[in-house]
């Protein structure tokens, strides 16, 4: 198939990489010039990235970037044509994703939004997990695309419902992680190793692939981002305001926004969301592990 | 050996059962009379039961009722001889640990913090994993007992330091839960069927032992007490006093005490904790599924 692929961040890079590998004909596009992908037609705006392609795939940080994308100057929707599909696999707001469907159906084409999870390690791969909002019939016609890149492809409901999802997901990871900095915090202040509680964590129905994934960086105090603090905090507030939207409570998720602000307010945006950690550390005046630099 | 086996609830009742199994010399005592264990010898009071012992070992509600057994009208204190060892597996106060410790060996006889992990199936065959605050040389004296119900058997530190693990993993099961809880409920909300949510938790790496575990139930709303709230709301408590001695701040659990406070308020404490979905649901108008009964 021709695909644009918009966004080559952390993940989009790999993404699309691995559809040129699978032998599509890809065209790619980044808002900050000077990223390539072997093999794909480096163009110069969205909408000259998907002039004629069967596909539109996003990738890129936020709902505003989305909209801009799409209909922003240089966007997408003046190309679009009948029997093209858009494709949104960034973390945005499912309200937002009725009405950005609602603008490209209007053009003839096709829209699912189809977030994904899985690390840098199962975009390189190609093993990720999308779980997708759109007809039986439309994830049939791009499952040439999915199957390039990922492993499991669950369909949830229809438009929006993928990104309800992802943000059901997303809000579940950032309370485990909270869970196990609380954790780490009280018992390294009662005198108890990291590596101790990390080794129970593991032995028990605590153990999360969570914390399974974060825990030897932060028994190292390695806060290299993988999962920038920045964009965890982007995803919270995303999920605050869709609870806002359709009126649900999430008390334990509005405490942890207030963490995430505090970290950010300090600088910590662009270390991994891990590095809440340090926070608790400091307002509790313990460190679970010295820095060893 | 010969152990005195104290508190015959959900857990304590199969332990001293293992125990009995393993050829060990029984003699179990509960609060409230009419509890037996088949090859145990019943006693009326703890100091009778644990008169002449080479273990006594404790496994009840909290800090409270482990200060009555030992110290009580009728309690342990007066048979402790040089040479007893005193176990609890209850999960209690790190702080009132010490303190109980203080006084056991103030008359030569020893004490272990040991309160373990797992469910009643666990405990049924002998598969529990226990953290462990005591010296090398007294868990390697408890070693047989140990066999006889666990599986796993974790050295966190010295006294006090099985409680502190204790309360951070528990601290942990509770996070992770809320987290589910209010994803399910935001997602449900959103139109998203809990059945996927669950699928996408399993495929993810937010998957975790307490979901696992709970999610059957839940998707049932099957709220049959393994876990009960109350005790669970005991813990919560517990890990605040703990902190507050320490001076450490866990601002979601804080958020977490409040919502189990009113869950218990509301007649639910006798259900499993999983229940706190539905004071979540009721505040968002919307059930996660409908009761099936």
């Amino acid at each position: 198939m021709r695909v644009a692929f918009l966004g080559l961040g952390i993940m989009g890079q790999r993404m699309a990489a691995n559809l040129v590998k699978a032998g599509h004909e890809v065209a790619v596009w980044n808002r900050t010039p000077g990223k390539q992908v072997e093999g794909a037609r480096p163009a110069a705006t969205p909408g000259e990235a998907a002039a004629g392609m069967d596909a539109v795939w996003m990738c890129v940080s936020d709902t505003a970037a989305v909209e801009e994308i799409l209909f922003g100057a240089d966007g997408v929707e003046p190309v679009l044509t009948a029997g093209m599909i858009v494709v949104d696999s960034s973390t945005i707001s499912p309200s937002a994703t009725l009405r950005f469907a609602e603008r490209v159906r209007a053009r003839g084409a096709d829209y699912a939004d189809a977030p994904m999870t899985g690390s840098k390690i199962a975009a390189d791969s190609g093993s990720l997990t999308f779980m997708v909002g759109a007809s039986e019939e439309l994830i049939a016609r791009l499952q040439p695309l999915f199957d390039a890149m990922g492993k499991i492809i669950i369909r949830v409901g229809d438009t929006g419902k993928g990104q309800a999802a992802k943000i059901a997901l997303n809000l579940q990871i950032a309370l485990i992680y909270e869970g196990f900095a609380e954790g780490l915090t009280l018992a390294a202040k009662l005198g108890v190793e990291p590596e101790r509680i990390v080794e129970l964590v593991k032995a028990s129905m605590v153990r999360s692939g969570v914390v399974e994934y974060k825990a030897p960086f932060v028994l190292n105090r390695d806060y290299t981002p993988n999962f920038p603090l920045r964009l965890m905090y982007k995803d919270i507030r995303l999920m605050l305001e869709a609870a806002k939207e359709v009126r649900v409570k999430l008390p334990a998720l509005e405490t942890v926004e207030e963490i995430y602000a505090i970290a950010e307010e300090e600088g910590m945006g662009d270390l991994d969301y891990a590095a809440t950690l340090g926070l608790l550390e400091k307002w509790a005046g313990v460190a679970v592990k010295k820095t060893t630099a």
